[in-house]
């Protein structure tokens, strides 16, 4: 199917795999009060359903993230985000599995989002989009994996706010989950990090050509205050140490300071660059939806009920893995989902992992965060 | 004297205590090349200087600080920033000393910088105001000094972008400095700092009302991208703790979420009035061009020398102070600046401080900080 993207300042039409129409027979519910329906949902498989259907994994992407795991994006052309672990042989092995990735909604990438036309009044939702939030994102996966057939997924997998969704597609679907492992995550999201999200947030509306979300129908792109967003953002997402070792005072492609307000050191010219690539392939409004989704996160308040009590009939087998030097979901976070899950009584594995890549530890290639998924899943 | 003030979009006339014409016999040499002549410098000073000129402290301010360390600002109409340590019986006792605290050059408070008239050609500096260096600051601070017949300055304190100067005081003047305190800072500026302030500078530029720095002749003001710039530093200035103790998930004078792109959280509240209030107080080309100073600090490689080299024929007698949860400005920088200045055989206090303010700490009434100071200046 082509979708017309509206990525960055070129305008292009895009092929992008697999898109179901969803909530063709009843409305959806969002948690805000209103209703969807026939919503397209946008998905990539990997491997074989088997006859039972037993042998399905739900990976869950990350707030910039989308459907490709394991297969080429078709807007960046780079390879899939989670190839190092999700393929043939793999940790999360697509000769055994059949893996299951959708883009969640609100995103840009295929699924009902802010760039959807509203049939109500025939115009582009821009910010009139409904607030979504991570359950909302949930109920619509659990939708797509109904209509596979599938009664309960094998495993259900994903880092940050793909485990956030990991999280609640456990709190709120136990009979549906086998086995869950959140990376690099909580079961909220903590005060630092609704701070720069708001940053980021107020950096795309601060733009002049955010035109109040309406800038595809005005023909302009808010790319100065969406690549502000990302660089905010990218500061979060790596740690002290990697930044240090990867950049430190380094100039960049020079021997002395310019003394002028151009690229003097390394760090400056990488996050132009992060800012910079990220326009071409992110929808600014996505931007703010699904950051006021991470934002509304808190599974305790959702719920009006302590971990423990949320999870004392369930008996999924979790798996939870931190990396020592996330910035943004320090190990602390998921300890204490350990601590409550434990005293819940369920099967708990927690693992900590000394990494150097900050929050995106998750996201690089790590044989021990691979072996521990490979483990666990071969023992679920 | 009035100075015409282009704070915010209000256009106001304010009345700035002193202002001294500096340079006006010699040129200064700036760090980039250029020079300059006859230029305002404004400065505040509270007590008296006694006859032998003994008794003079020179306190340097932060980023965003100005020259009114004890009394109150006549541009926000708040007390001085420091009122909790320098005063009558204060830890820096203005009946004991002549305290002097100058705005620094490129600053927007009535010392030479970019929304000056360029006299070589009669318009606004703008972005077109050289850029500046740490190190061309203390150089106008040393005109000034000179210009009270001040031959040697009893002490030079000052915390985060003031502790620079007062560390470069040291390394470039230490026959004019008997002792210093410098407070949260470090001797060089690292990358994350340097990522954030390129995340502010971006902010500004970014904002259409900036108009390439010209916003003064075009009588616009980036007041927006200058709100981002504050709102992303003023996290860095906070700790994990004191955001979660002070707002958590805490909701902003409402029980329930939105389900809008209101406000909801506190912090997102308490982000927003500090981008505000910001806005009516700097100059955004101030922003950019200090932010570019802080960036460029790095003592070692501006002197060509390791700081034990660089110190080792002084006999300055150092305090250096740092705060447990100063995120900016990590205790680990000034323990490096303390054994480098123990190698080079100096008496050097170092004092670390149990704190929960994070870098803004040496700004909140602290009496462990105050009496250190007092009992360091008392032994001096």
């Amino acid at each position: 199917m082509l979708i017309n993207s509206i990525f960055g300042p070129k305008f292009q039409n895009y092929q992008i795999g697999n898109i179901v129409k969803l909530a063709n027979k009843t409305e959806l519910s969002l948690d805000c009060g209103k209703k969807i329906a026939n919503f397209n949902l946008a998905y990539q498989t990997y491997g074989k359903l088997n006859k039972d259907k037993s042998n399905a994994i739900l990976i869950c992407h990350a707030f910039t993230g989308d459907q490709y795991v394991a297969s080429q994006n078709p807007i960046t052309g780079k390879r899939g985000w989670w190839e190092e672990v999700v393929g043939r042989s793999k940790a999360i092995d697509t000769e055994k599995y059949f893996v299951i990735c959708s883009n969640v909604i609100g995103g840009c990438m295929g699924s009902f989002g802010p760039k959807d036309i509203n049939p109500e009044n025939g115009e582009i939702y821009g910010a009139n989009f409904p607030i979504i939030t991570i359950s909302d994102m949930v109920k619509a996966q659990k939708l797509l994996i109904e209509s596979f057939g599938i009664e309960k997924l094998f495993s259900v997998i994903g880092g940050s706010m793909g485990g956030f969704q990991v999280i609640e597609w456990a709190a709120s679907y136990p009979q549906m989950v086998k086995s869950a492992i959140p990376l690099a995550t909580s079961f909220r999201h903590n005060v630092e990090n609704i701070a720069f999200n708001e940053i980021g947030r107020k950096a795309i509306m601060a733009d002049s050509d955010w035109k109040s979300g309406n800038y595809l129908t005005k023909k302009t792109f808010p790319q100065k205050g969406l690549a502000v967003a990302r660089m905010a953002a990218h500061i979060t997402y790596m740690s002290k140490a990697s930044l240090q070792k990867k950049f430190g005072r380094n100039l960049q492609e020079k021997r002395e300071l310019s003394y002028q307000f151009d690229i003097d050191f390394q760090i400056e010219s990488y996050l132009d660059h992060q800012g910079n690539s990220f326009i071409s392939r992110f929808d600014p409004n996505s931007y703010l939806f699904m950051s006021k989704a991470m934002d509304y996160f808190d599974l305790e308040a959702d719920k009006d009920k302590d971990l423990t009590e949320i999870f004392a009939n369930s008996n999924i087998k979790f798996c939870l893995i931190s990396f020592s030097d996330d910035w943004l979901f320090p190990p602390s976070e998921l300890q204490i989902l350990s601590q409550k899950l434990n005293i819940a009584g369920l099967e708990v594995s927690y693992v900590n992992i000394e990494s150097s890549h900050g929050h995106d530890s998750f996201l690089v290639k790590n044989e021990l965060m691979e072996d521990v998924i490979m483990g666990f899943l071969d023992n679920t």
